[in-house]
Formats: structure tokens, sequence, C-alpha cells
């Protein structure tokens, strides 16, 4: 029913995330339309280009061009504050909320011993090399906040307890603008432990 | 924020159908992952030989690797009733349904004058060739039931007519196990006007 080659490229599709094999055979017959070829040549060479250029930066481990990342080697950024999240898009996420003018480490994963992926798999040797050469004053674990999430961030701050560094985790609880009573259990207990008093200021 | 080549790369994904910025933005973070690179640039690989090596069947203008394509060199098929689609799609979806076993010919389009597309445009010209030259005893036109859908029928009907050949339209109607009640006022219309006579047979 297909031709060969049409097969491959269809099947190819299917590793994009969220694509099955009905979206698939739509973005191979897409990119096949005459009026399509080129936008799609574009996009194939972006890719070849992208994953042959784009490298890990030797400080922070985010993705850049260049052998350190344009947020390493700003000069407008704090130094001393350190921000560490489990993969670049976290980046993408704190960035877009313009709060965090610190620097970042990415751990491309978090520790996870039955799959085997220790300490090493996930950077630490190079996180813990900057932590003893820097003049770091805080981090902030961003890690998710699953178990494995929560081991990482634990892991991390043990080590940093011994160098004198102030570590942080970012704050769990109810999202602005939830409604308690759609909440699951869990964030309802931990919000309810870790609350925090309110301080009033009367003009 | 995102480095030169990542921006790039997340631009061009959007030409994808059904792709936002959002989901651009998982997938080319998704091929950069280290362990995708390989599956990823297999899939660049894969649309630059097809976009390079897929062209339009001589015969049919269906997609294909050689110059011809299975369909039409296959002589397990009826050659001498064709049926007209308007994208290589709808071959594939005449095909899973396993009751047509003719060739076909595809449009790539449909008439359209606002848009600058005529009869040249979608390859009328090589379809009438076909049928002076070619012994079709019938043809179905499956163009898509839309007004310009309609158009293109007509227009073929009409050539076809001139030629003695028998000239089809699939059914309109009421989708098999869809309900009155849901259906809209057009299809509705139409399929009472379309009624067709039940032929009961009594054992």
């Amino acid at each position: 029913m297909y031709s060969s080659s049409l097969k491959k490229l269809i099947e190819h599709f299917t590793i994009l995330p969220g694509v099955g094999p009905k979206t698939a055979q739509r973005m191979a017959f897409h990119v096949l339309a005459q009026n399509k070829k080129h936008q799609a040549k574009q996009l194939a060479e972006a890719m070849l280009e992208s994953i042959e250029k784009i490298k890990n930066c030797s400080i922070c481990r985010n993705y850049s061009d260049n052998t350190t990342c344009d947020i390493c080697t700003s000069t407008k950024r704090q130094d001393d504050i350190l921000c560490i999240v489990e993969s670049p898009q976290d980046i993408i996420a704190i960035e877009q909320t313009g709060n965090f003018n610190g620097k970042y480490f990415v751990l491309h994963g978090k520790l996870s011993p039955l799959d085997n992926i220790g300490p090493k798999e996930i950077g630490l040797d190079l996180l813990f090399a900057l932590l003893n050469s820097n003049n770091k004053t805080e981090i902030i674990i961003a890690t998710n906040s699953t178990v494995e999430g929560e081991a990482t961030a634990y892991y991390i701050a043990k080590h940093a307890e011994k160098l004198n560094i102030k570590c942080s985790r970012i704050a769990h609880g109810i999202p602005m603008g939830g409604e308690l009573e759609y909440l699951d259990n869990n964030t309802l207990s931990y919000a309810l432990q870790a609350r925090t008093s309110i301080q009033a200021t009367i003009d």
C-alpha cells in the first residue's frame, strides 16, 4: 500500500513524542506535498545540524552551541547562586518566570539505581567540583517531586551541608489559583505541614 | 534563553501539521536527548531521502519510489476501472476497505480558480489522455464533497460522457452506525433525496 521509502518515513516519525501511527502518516504525507518539500528539507537539515552542533555546556551541562552556554558566560547574572534542575526544559520554565537571576546546573536525569543511573551519570562529580572550587553561597534544588527527584535532592543537600553551602528546595504546596476541593491528598497534607506564618503589616 | 541552533530547530518543527510552539519545543528537546539522538538522525535522513526519492507515478500520480507505482504495475488489479481521488491519503483509506480492486488516479488537489488551480495543475490533461488511450469502462470519482470537490467531479464527468465512459460518484449519505438525531441538515436532506429502494428477498 505504501512505497518502501514512505513506509520507512512513517515508522521513523513515530519516534517523536506524542506521535502515533496515524499522526506519523499525516506528517509523512505532509512533508511530501509539493509545496511543503522545501520547508521539510529545512527541518531535516536543522535536525541533523542541531544533533551535530548542540552539546552540553562544560560548566552547567545545559544545551549550548559553544563550549560554555550563554547563561554561564553572562556577567549580568549572580554567580553565587545555583539552581539545580533535572532537564534543560526546566531551565526554560524557570527563565520564563523572570524571577531567577542566578546560574543553573542540569542533571539530565535523576538518581535511579534500578536503572543503573548513579551520581556519575547525572554529572554529580562535575557539580561537586563546581561547588568545591567556586564561591557559591546558596544552591536551590529544583528537581521534580517524584521519589527519585526527592532522593536526588537529598543526596545533593547532604553533600552541600558538608561544604557549608546554604541549600534550599523549591516550595511544594497548593498551586496558585488551585482549589482545595480538587487537590490530591498528598499535596494537601504537605501544604498543611509546611504552612508558613502570615505577616500582616498594619498601615 | 535558547541557543540559536535550538531556536531554529523549534521553529522548523512547527511546519509539521498539528504542531504548535509548545509541541515543537517538546519535540526539539526530545530529539536532542542523548539516548534519542541516533533515532532522530535516522528520521532526518529518512526525510531527506524520501523528499529526494519519492516522486509521482507517471501514470496515476500516486507517490512512488519508481517511475510507475506498485498499483499501476500490478497485474492482479482490474485495468478497466479507475478511481479518481484528491490525494494519496485517499488511496490509503480506500485500500484499507479492501473493497476496490481497480486502479487509481491522484489529482493532488481540486479545481479552484480563485487559487489559480486549473485543470492542468491537477493533472487533468494526463487523466484525459489516459481515458482516451486506454480501455477504461468505468471511472469512479471519489473527490471530497466540498464545493470545489463537487465542481471537479462535474468537470471530469462531463469529459467522460463525451468519451462514452460510465462515470459514477461515490455515494453520499448517512455514515454506517450514524444516528439521524446528530446528523447535519445537508447530509440528511441529501440522504432523503438519494434514497434507494429496498430489495427484500423472501426465503
